[in-house]
Protein backbone atom coordinates (compact mmCIF):
# COMPACT_ATOMS: atom_id res chain seq x y z
CA UNK A 1 0.00 0.00 0.00
CA UNK A 2 0.75 3.40 -0.68
CA UNK A 3 0.19 5.99 2.11
CA UNK A 4 -0.31 9.52 0.94
CA UNK A 5 2.28 10.86 2.94
CA UNK A 6 1.92 14.35 2.80
CA UNK A 7 3.18 16.22 6.08
CA UNK A 8 0.61 17.02 8.75
CA UNK A 9 1.14 20.37 10.63
CA UNK A 10 1.79 19.72 14.34
CA UNK A 11 2.10 21.82 17.40
CA UNK A 12 4.52 19.78 19.18
CA UNK A 13 7.91 20.54 20.18
CA UNK A 14 9.05 16.98 18.91
CA UNK A 15 7.29 18.23 15.45
CA UNK A 16 11.15 18.56 14.13
CA UNK A 17 12.02 15.17 14.67
CA UNK A 18 9.78 13.59 12.90
CA UNK A 19 7.05 14.83 10.56
CA UNK A 20 3.68 13.49 11.56
CA UNK A 21 2.03 12.34 8.00
CA UNK A 22 -0.96 11.39 6.14
CA UNK A 23 -1.49 7.54 6.12
CA UNK A 24 -4.40 7.22 4.35
CA UNK A 25 -3.92 5.64 0.70
CA UNK A 26 -2.29 7.54 -1.68
CA UNK A 27 -5.06 9.30 -3.74
CA UNK A 28 -7.59 9.41 -1.14
CA UNK A 29 -10.86 12.15 -1.14
CA UNK A 30 -11.25 13.78 2.25
CA UNK A 31 -9.29 14.96 4.94
CA UNK A 32 -5.39 13.68 5.50
CA UNK A 33 -5.60 11.34 8.65
CA UNK A 34 -2.71 10.64 10.55
CA UNK A 35 -3.97 7.17 12.07
CA UNK A 36 -7.24 6.81 9.58
CA UNK A 37 -7.52 3.02 10.52
CA UNK A 38 -8.57 3.88 14.10
CA UNK A 39 -11.35 5.99 13.15
CA UNK A 40 -13.70 3.31 13.32
CA UNK A 41 -12.24 2.39 17.06
CA UNK A 42 -12.05 6.01 18.24
CA UNK A 43 -15.96 6.22 17.71
CA UNK A 44 -17.01 2.90 18.91
CA UNK A 45 -14.16 2.02 21.87
CA UNK A 46 -12.22 5.07 22.27
CA UNK A 47 -10.38 3.96 25.38
CA UNK A 48 -8.71 0.98 22.98
CA UNK A 49 -7.96 3.13 20.52
CA UNK A 50 -6.56 5.68 22.43
CA UNK A 51 -4.34 2.70 23.73
CA UNK A 52 -3.27 1.59 20.94
CA UNK A 53 -2.21 4.60 19.71
CA UNK A 54 -0.36 5.50 22.93
CA UNK A 55 1.40 2.03 23.25
CA UNK A 56 2.22 2.34 19.63
CA UNK A 57 4.23 5.44 19.81
CA UNK A 58 4.88 6.32 23.47
CA UNK A 59 7.64 4.41 25.82
CA UNK A 60 6.18 3.39 28.93
CA UNK A 61 5.68 5.11 32.39
CA UNK A 62 7.87 5.07 35.16
CA UNK A 63 6.89 2.68 37.20
CA UNK A 64 7.48 5.51 40.64
CA UNK A 65 8.14 9.20 40.56
CA UNK A 66 11.64 10.43 40.84
CA UNK A 67 14.18 12.96 40.05
CA UNK A 68 15.86 9.87 38.20
CA UNK A 69 13.27 7.64 37.37
CA UNK A 70 13.32 9.37 33.88
CA UNK A 71 9.97 11.04 31.77
CA UNK A 72 6.34 9.41 32.57
CA UNK A 73 5.83 8.93 28.75
CA UNK A 74 7.90 9.96 25.80
CA UNK A 75 7.66 9.25 22.02
CA UNK A 76 9.25 6.63 21.09
CA UNK A 77 11.53 8.09 18.13
CA UNK A 78 12.69 10.81 20.46
CA UNK A 79 14.48 8.34 22.37
CA UNK A 80 16.60 7.59 19.55
CA UNK A 81 17.76 11.01 19.08
CA UNK A 82 21.96 10.86 21.14
CA UNK A 83 22.21 11.97 24.54
CA UNK A 84 23.58 15.90 23.97
CA UNK A 85 20.46 16.56 21.08
CA UNK A 86 18.09 15.24 24.35
CA UNK A 87 19.52 17.81 26.34
CA UNK A 88 18.11 20.36 24.11
CA UNK A 89 14.49 18.96 24.83
CA UNK A 90 14.85 18.91 28.43
CA UNK A 91 15.92 15.60 29.59
CA UNK A 92 19.19 14.91 30.58
CA UNK A 93 20.08 11.68 30.08
CA UNK A 94 22.86 11.60 32.34
CA UNK A 95 20.64 12.71 35.29
CA UNK A 96 19.09 8.95 34.98
CA UNK A 97 20.30 5.28 36.28
CA UNK A 98 21.78 2.66 33.93
CA UNK A 99 18.61 0.86 34.27
CA UNK A 100 16.55 3.38 33.24
CA UNK A 101 18.40 4.59 30.33
CA UNK A 102 18.36 0.85 29.29
CA UNK A 103 14.88 0.74 29.42
CA UNK A 104 14.18 4.32 27.60
CA UNK A 105 16.62 3.40 24.78
CA UNK A 106 15.27 -0.50 24.28
CA UNK A 107 11.70 1.28 23.33
CA UNK A 108 13.07 3.79 20.61
CA UNK A 109 11.72 2.97 17.66
CA UNK A 110 11.66 5.38 14.44
CA UNK A 111 8.15 7.05 13.56
CA UNK A 112 7.22 4.73 10.27
CA UNK A 113 7.45 1.81 12.82
CA UNK A 114 5.70 3.01 15.39
CA UNK A 115 2.80 3.89 12.50
CA UNK A 116 2.54 0.14 11.19
CA UNK A 117 2.34 -1.22 14.87
CA UNK A 118 -0.39 0.83 15.45
CA UNK A 119 -1.93 -0.50 12.20
CA UNK A 120 -0.82 -3.85 13.16
CA UNK A 121 -2.74 -3.53 17.01
CA UNK A 122 -5.27 -2.48 14.76
CA UNK A 123 -5.61 -5.51 12.83
CA UNK A 124 -5.16 -7.71 16.22
CA UNK A 125 -8.00 -5.99 18.03
CA UNK A 126 -10.43 -6.84 15.13
CA UNK A 127 -9.62 -10.18 15.13
CA UNK A 128 -10.40 -10.62 18.94
CA UNK A 129 -13.02 -12.36 20.33
CA UNK A 130 -16.27 -10.21 20.71
CA UNK A 131 -14.41 -7.43 18.76
CA UNK A 132 -16.51 -5.24 17.35
CA UNK A 133 -16.61 -5.26 13.06
CA UNK A 134 -14.68 -2.96 10.83
CA UNK A 135 -16.05 -1.18 8.18
CA UNK A 136 -15.57 -2.40 4.75
CA UNK A 137 -12.77 0.25 4.32
CA UNK A 138 -10.30 -0.21 6.89
CA UNK A 139 -11.13 -3.62 6.67
CA UNK A 140 -9.61 -2.91 3.20
CA UNK A 141 -6.82 -1.20 4.58
CA UNK A 142 -5.70 -3.47 7.57
CA UNK A 143 -5.73 -6.68 4.96
CA UNK A 144 -3.79 -5.03 2.55
CA UNK A 145 -1.40 -4.30 5.09
CA UNK A 146 -1.04 -7.56 7.15
CA UNK A 147 -3.34 -9.93 5.07
CA UNK A 148 -6.45 -11.77 5.95
CA UNK A 149 -8.30 -10.75 9.02
CA UNK A 150 -10.07 -14.28 10.88
CA UNK A 151 -13.05 -13.43 13.79
CA UNK A 152 -11.93 -14.62 16.76
CA UNK A 153 -7.87 -15.74 15.51
CA UNK A 154 -6.28 -13.27 17.88
CA UNK A 155 -4.40 -15.38 20.34
CA UNK A 156 -2.09 -13.89 24.02
CA UNK A 157 1.31 -13.86 22.57
CA UNK A 158 2.44 -15.83 25.58
CA UNK A 159 -0.77 -18.21 26.59
CA UNK A 160 -1.82 -19.02 23.08
CA UNK A 161 -4.87 -18.73 23.91
CA UNK A 162 -7.94 -16.95 22.17
CA UNK A 163 -7.97 -12.66 23.75
CA UNK A 164 -11.34 -11.05 24.35
CA UNK A 165 -12.19 -8.01 23.17
CA UNK A 166 -14.12 -7.44 26.52
CA UNK A 167 -10.80 -7.64 28.74
CA UNK A 168 -10.26 -4.19 27.61
CA UNK A 169 -12.57 -3.03 30.00
CA UNK A 170 -11.54 -4.89 33.04
CA UNK A 171 -9.04 -2.80 34.49
CA UNK A 172 -8.30 -2.57 38.05
CA UNK A 173 -6.27 1.15 38.83
CA UNK A 174 -5.60 2.22 35.38
CA UNK A 175 -4.06 -1.65 34.57
CA UNK A 176 -6.07 -3.19 31.64
CA UNK A 177 -5.97 -6.75 31.63
CA UNK A 178 -4.78 -6.69 27.99
CA UNK A 179 -1.45 -5.83 27.81
CA UNK A 180 0.95 -4.91 24.48
CA UNK A 181 3.45 -7.33 23.99
CA UNK A 182 6.59 -7.74 22.05
CA UNK A 183 8.14 -10.99 21.04
CA UNK A 184 11.11 -12.61 21.34
CA UNK A 185 13.21 -10.06 20.69
CA UNK A 186 11.57 -7.08 21.77
CA UNK A 187 12.03 -4.92 19.12
CA UNK A 188 9.00 -2.17 18.34
CA UNK A 189 8.05 -3.34 14.66
CA UNK A 190 4.81 -4.40 13.44
CA UNK A 191 6.12 -8.31 13.05
CA UNK A 192 6.83 -8.47 16.73
CA UNK A 193 4.30 -6.77 18.69
CA UNK A 194 1.26 -8.38 19.86
CA UNK A 195 -1.24 -8.23 22.91
CA UNK A 196 -1.22 -10.60 25.69
CA UNK A 197 -2.90 -10.98 28.89
CA UNK A 198 -1.41 -8.63 31.78
CA UNK A 199 -1.18 -12.08 33.81
CA UNK A 200 0.71 -13.57 31.59
CA UNK A 201 2.97 -10.61 30.71
CA UNK A 202 3.73 -10.35 34.50
CA UNK A 203 4.83 -13.64 34.84
CA UNK A 204 7.01 -13.35 31.44
CA UNK A 205 8.89 -11.01 33.74
CA UNK A 206 12.04 -9.64 32.03
CA UNK A 207 12.49 -12.94 29.93
CA UNK A 208 12.19 -13.52 26.26
CA UNK A 209 9.24 -15.75 25.25
CA UNK A 210 11.74 -18.53 24.40
CA UNK A 211 13.02 -18.22 28.19
CA UNK A 212 10.04 -18.10 29.64
CA UNK A 213 8.68 -21.52 27.99
CA UNK A 214 12.09 -23.02 28.72
CA UNK A 215 11.96 -21.54 32.56
CA UNK A 216 8.07 -23.50 32.68
CA UNK A 217 8.85 -26.41 30.84
CA UNK A 218 11.34 -27.11 33.47
CA UNK A 219 8.87 -26.39 36.43
CA UNK A 220 6.97 -28.52 34.97
CA UNK A 221 9.07 -31.54 34.81
CA UNK A 222 10.43 -30.95 38.35
CA UNK A 223 7.16 -31.24 39.46
CA UNK A 224 5.57 -34.24 37.65
CA UNK A 225 9.45 -35.85 38.03
CA UNK A 226 8.89 -35.62 42.73
CA UNK A 227 5.00 -36.26 42.52
CA UNK B 1 9.61 -30.07 72.45
CA UNK B 2 7.42 -28.25 75.22
CA UNK B 3 7.97 -24.59 75.14
CA UNK B 4 8.68 -22.80 78.58
CA UNK B 5 5.48 -20.78 77.55
CA UNK B 6 5.83 -18.08 80.40
CA UNK B 7 4.24 -14.88 79.70
CA UNK B 8 6.94 -11.93 78.68
CA UNK B 9 5.83 -8.63 79.49
CA UNK B 10 4.82 -6.51 76.22
CA UNK B 11 4.20 -2.62 75.86
CA UNK B 12 1.80 -3.34 72.15
CA UNK B 13 -1.02 -2.20 72.39
CA UNK B 14 -2.49 -5.60 71.18
CA UNK B 15 -0.84 -7.43 74.10
CA UNK B 16 -4.12 -8.14 75.30
CA UNK B 17 -5.13 -10.17 72.59
CA UNK B 18 -2.19 -12.87 72.31
CA UNK B 19 0.50 -12.89 75.32
CA UNK B 20 3.67 -12.72 74.07
CA UNK B 21 5.37 -16.07 75.17
CA UNK B 22 8.32 -17.62 75.57
CA UNK B 23 9.75 -20.08 73.46
CA UNK B 24 12.71 -21.47 74.95
CA UNK B 25 12.63 -25.22 75.89
CA UNK B 26 10.63 -25.93 79.04
CA UNK B 27 13.15 -25.80 82.05
CA UNK B 28 15.92 -24.01 79.98
CA UNK B 29 18.41 -21.57 81.98
CA UNK B 30 18.97 -17.95 81.39
CA UNK B 31 16.62 -15.30 80.17
CA UNK B 32 13.57 -16.19 78.59
CA UNK B 33 13.16 -15.40 75.09
CA UNK B 34 10.04 -15.38 72.38
CA UNK B 35 12.18 -15.86 69.20
CA UNK B 36 15.26 -18.14 70.91
CA UNK B 37 15.75 -20.06 67.57
CA UNK B 38 16.47 -16.21 66.09
CA UNK B 39 19.18 -15.54 68.07
CA UNK B 40 21.88 -16.66 65.66
CA UNK B 41 20.64 -15.14 62.69
CA UNK B 42 20.01 -11.99 64.35
CA UNK B 43 23.32 -11.51 64.88
CA UNK B 44 24.84 -13.38 61.44
CA UNK B 45 22.33 -11.72 59.36
CA UNK B 46 19.86 -9.23 61.11
CA UNK B 47 17.68 -8.26 57.81
CA UNK B 48 17.26 -12.15 57.18
CA UNK B 49 16.16 -12.53 60.98
CA UNK B 50 13.83 -9.86 60.72
CA UNK B 51 12.43 -10.86 57.71
CA UNK B 52 11.27 -14.06 59.28
CA UNK B 53 10.00 -12.58 61.83
CA UNK B 54 7.78 -9.84 60.27
CA UNK B 55 6.53 -12.76 57.86
CA UNK B 56 6.04 -14.86 60.16
CA UNK B 57 3.97 -12.52 62.52
CA UNK B 58 2.50 -9.32 60.41
CA UNK B 59 0.42 -9.21 57.48
CA UNK B 60 1.64 -7.88 53.91
CA UNK B 61 1.53 -3.89 53.57
CA UNK B 62 -1.00 -2.25 51.48
CA UNK B 63 0.64 -1.91 47.65
CA UNK B 64 -0.78 1.81 47.82
CA UNK B 65 -1.15 4.71 50.35
CA UNK B 66 -4.86 5.61 50.32
CA UNK B 67 -7.74 6.00 53.36
CA UNK B 68 -9.41 2.77 52.06
CA UNK B 69 -6.29 0.46 51.40
CA UNK B 70 -5.97 -0.61 54.83
CA UNK B 71 -3.42 -1.05 57.61
CA UNK B 72 0.32 -1.15 56.39
CA UNK B 73 0.94 -4.03 58.42
CA UNK B 74 -0.68 -5.44 61.01
CA UNK B 75 0.19 -8.59 63.71
CA UNK B 76 -1.38 -11.49 61.81
CA UNK B 77 -3.36 -12.22 65.12
CA UNK B 78 -5.39 -9.04 65.30
CA UNK B 79 -6.92 -9.81 62.12
CA UNK B 80 -8.57 -12.71 63.93
CA UNK B 81 -10.70 -10.37 66.09
CA UNK B 82 -14.28 -9.09 65.10
CA UNK B 83 -15.23 -5.53 63.40
CA UNK B 84 -16.30 -4.41 67.07
CA UNK B 85 -13.29 -5.66 68.42
CA UNK B 86 -10.88 -4.15 65.63
CA UNK B 87 -12.90 -0.71 66.27
CA UNK B 88 -11.29 -0.52 69.49
CA UNK B 89 -7.77 -0.27 68.09
CA UNK B 90 -8.91 2.05 66.03
CA UNK B 91 -9.30 -0.24 63.00
CA UNK B 92 -12.45 0.50 60.91
CA UNK B 93 -13.20 -2.17 58.91
CA UNK B 94 -16.09 -1.18 57.27
CA UNK B 95 -14.61 1.66 55.60
CA UNK B 96 -12.08 -0.52 53.62
CA UNK B 97 -13.24 -2.53 50.20
CA UNK B 98 -14.39 -5.55 49.93
CA UNK B 99 -11.13 -7.24 48.26
CA UNK B 100 -8.59 -5.66 51.28
CA UNK B 101 -11.00 -7.20 53.77
CA UNK B 102 -10.61 -10.42 52.16
CA UNK B 103 -6.78 -9.75 52.27
CA UNK B 104 -6.24 -8.90 55.44
CA UNK B 105 -8.57 -11.58 56.95
CA UNK B 106 -7.09 -14.30 54.40
CA UNK B 107 -3.54 -13.11 56.55
CA UNK B 108 -4.80 -13.90 60.21
CA UNK B 109 -3.25 -16.40 62.13
CA UNK B 110 -3.18 -17.13 65.44
CA UNK B 111 -0.24 -16.53 68.15
CA UNK B 112 1.05 -19.92 68.20
CA UNK B 113 0.81 -20.67 64.44
CA UNK B 114 3.01 -17.63 63.66
CA UNK B 115 5.61 -18.87 65.76
CA UNK B 116 5.58 -22.10 64.82
CA UNK B 117 6.00 -20.56 61.06
CA UNK B 118 9.15 -18.30 61.88
CA UNK B 119 10.75 -21.76 63.33
CA UNK B 120 10.06 -23.52 60.38
CA UNK B 121 11.46 -20.57 58.39
CA UNK B 122 14.54 -20.42 60.52
CA UNK B 123 14.78 -24.01 59.56
CA UNK B 124 14.02 -23.85 55.95
CA UNK B 125 16.58 -21.13 55.68
CA UNK B 126 19.51 -22.89 57.44
CA UNK B 127 19.33 -25.48 54.42
CA UNK B 128 19.82 -22.53 51.91
CA UNK B 129 22.73 -23.28 49.99
CA UNK B 130 25.41 -20.72 51.02
CA UNK B 131 23.46 -20.21 54.55
CA UNK B 132 25.02 -19.90 57.63
CA UNK B 133 25.49 -22.86 59.90
CA UNK B 134 23.46 -22.97 62.95
CA UNK B 135 25.37 -23.62 66.13
CA UNK B 136 24.13 -27.04 67.76
CA UNK B 137 21.70 -26.20 70.19
CA UNK B 138 19.73 -24.28 67.58
CA UNK B 139 20.49 -27.02 65.39
CA UNK B 140 19.14 -29.42 67.50
CA UNK B 141 15.88 -27.44 68.67
CA UNK B 142 14.59 -27.30 65.14
CA UNK B 143 15.66 -30.66 64.07
CA UNK B 144 13.25 -31.25 66.66
CA UNK B 145 10.47 -29.22 65.43
CA UNK B 146 10.84 -30.31 62.39
CA UNK B 147 13.10 -33.25 61.28
CA UNK B 148 16.59 -33.44 60.49
CA UNK B 149 18.33 -30.52 58.37
CA UNK B 150 20.02 -31.52 55.08
CA UNK B 151 22.21 -27.86 54.24
CA UNK B 152 21.32 -26.91 50.52
CA UNK B 153 18.05 -29.14 50.59
CA UNK B 154 15.60 -25.92 50.70
CA UNK B 155 13.63 -25.39 47.11
CA UNK B 156 11.89 -22.72 45.67
CA UNK B 157 7.82 -23.40 46.59
CA UNK B 158 6.96 -22.90 43.31
CA UNK B 159 9.70 -23.43 40.91
CA UNK B 160 11.31 -26.46 42.63
CA UNK B 161 15.11 -25.60 42.25
CA UNK B 162 17.29 -24.64 45.48
CA UNK B 163 17.20 -21.32 46.74
CA UNK B 164 20.41 -19.37 47.73
CA UNK B 165 20.85 -17.45 50.76
CA UNK B 166 22.22 -14.74 48.92
CA UNK B 167 19.67 -14.00 47.26
CA UNK B 168 18.22 -12.56 50.42
CA UNK B 169 20.70 -9.85 49.96
CA UNK B 170 19.89 -9.16 46.12
CA UNK B 171 17.09 -6.51 46.95
CA UNK B 172 15.90 -3.90 44.23
CA UNK B 173 14.00 -0.96 45.60
CA UNK B 174 12.91 -2.80 48.98
CA UNK B 175 12.23 -5.74 47.27
CA UNK B 176 13.75 -9.09 48.28
CA UNK B 177 14.76 -11.85 45.71
CA UNK B 178 12.95 -14.28 48.12
CA UNK B 179 9.78 -14.11 49.31
CA UNK B 180 7.89 -16.48 52.40
CA UNK B 181 5.35 -18.36 50.14
CA UNK B 182 2.30 -20.53 50.94
CA UNK B 183 1.15 -23.44 49.45
CA UNK B 184 -1.73 -24.42 48.11
CA UNK B 185 -4.47 -23.70 50.49
CA UNK B 186 -3.04 -20.45 51.52
CA UNK B 187 -2.97 -21.11 55.26
CA UNK B 188 -0.50 -19.38 57.62
CA UNK B 189 1.10 -22.53 59.55
CA UNK B 190 4.24 -24.05 59.53
CA UNK B 191 3.09 -26.89 57.10
CA UNK B 192 2.09 -24.58 54.77
CA UNK B 193 4.81 -21.94 54.21
CA UNK B 194 8.21 -21.81 52.67
CA UNK B 195 10.24 -19.77 50.34
CA UNK B 196 9.75 -18.87 46.95
CA UNK B 197 11.68 -16.89 44.22
CA UNK B 198 10.57 -13.69 43.91
CA UNK B 199 9.79 -13.95 40.22
CA UNK B 200 8.31 -17.20 41.14
CA UNK B 201 5.87 -15.65 43.04
CA UNK B 202 5.07 -13.33 40.48
CA UNK B 203 4.57 -15.38 38.41
CA UNK B 204 1.88 -17.60 40.55
CA UNK B 205 0.16 -14.82 41.28
CA UNK B 206 -3.23 -15.11 42.74
CA UNK B 207 -3.05 -18.64 41.23
CA UNK B 208 -2.98 -21.70 43.87
CA UNK B 209 0.08 -24.02 42.93
CA UNK B 210 -1.54 -26.36 41.85
CA UNK B 211 -3.72 -24.04 39.24
CA UNK B 212 -0.05 -22.54 38.13
CA UNK B 213 1.11 -25.48 37.23
CA UNK B 214 -2.01 -26.50 35.10
CA UNK B 215 -1.96 -23.14 33.81
CA UNK B 216 1.65 -23.81 33.00
CA UNK B 217 1.46 -26.88 31.45
CA UNK B 218 -1.11 -25.92 29.12
CA UNK B 219 0.95 -23.13 27.81
CA UNK B 220 3.45 -25.80 27.20
CA UNK B 221 1.15 -28.30 25.52
CA UNK B 222 -0.24 -25.34 23.09
CA UNK B 223 3.35 -23.95 22.19
CA UNK B 224 4.92 -27.75 21.69
CA UNK B 225 1.64 -28.19 19.44
CA UNK B 226 2.07 -25.23 16.90
CA UNK B 227 6.03 -25.16 16.55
Amino acid sequence: MNFCNKIIASKSQYAEIADHKCHCIKGHTGKCNEFPFLEHLKATAPSVANKIKRDATMTTGAAWKSEDAGPNRILRWVMMLDDDELLKYGLDMSKLKPGVIAKLREKAADYDSCILVAAKLTWLVYQMENAPTPPQDIKFYLEDLFGEMKPGSTLCVICRLPLNFKLFELAARGKAAIETCHKNPRMHNADNVGFGHRECNIAQGNKSLDEFYSWIEGIIERVNSKS
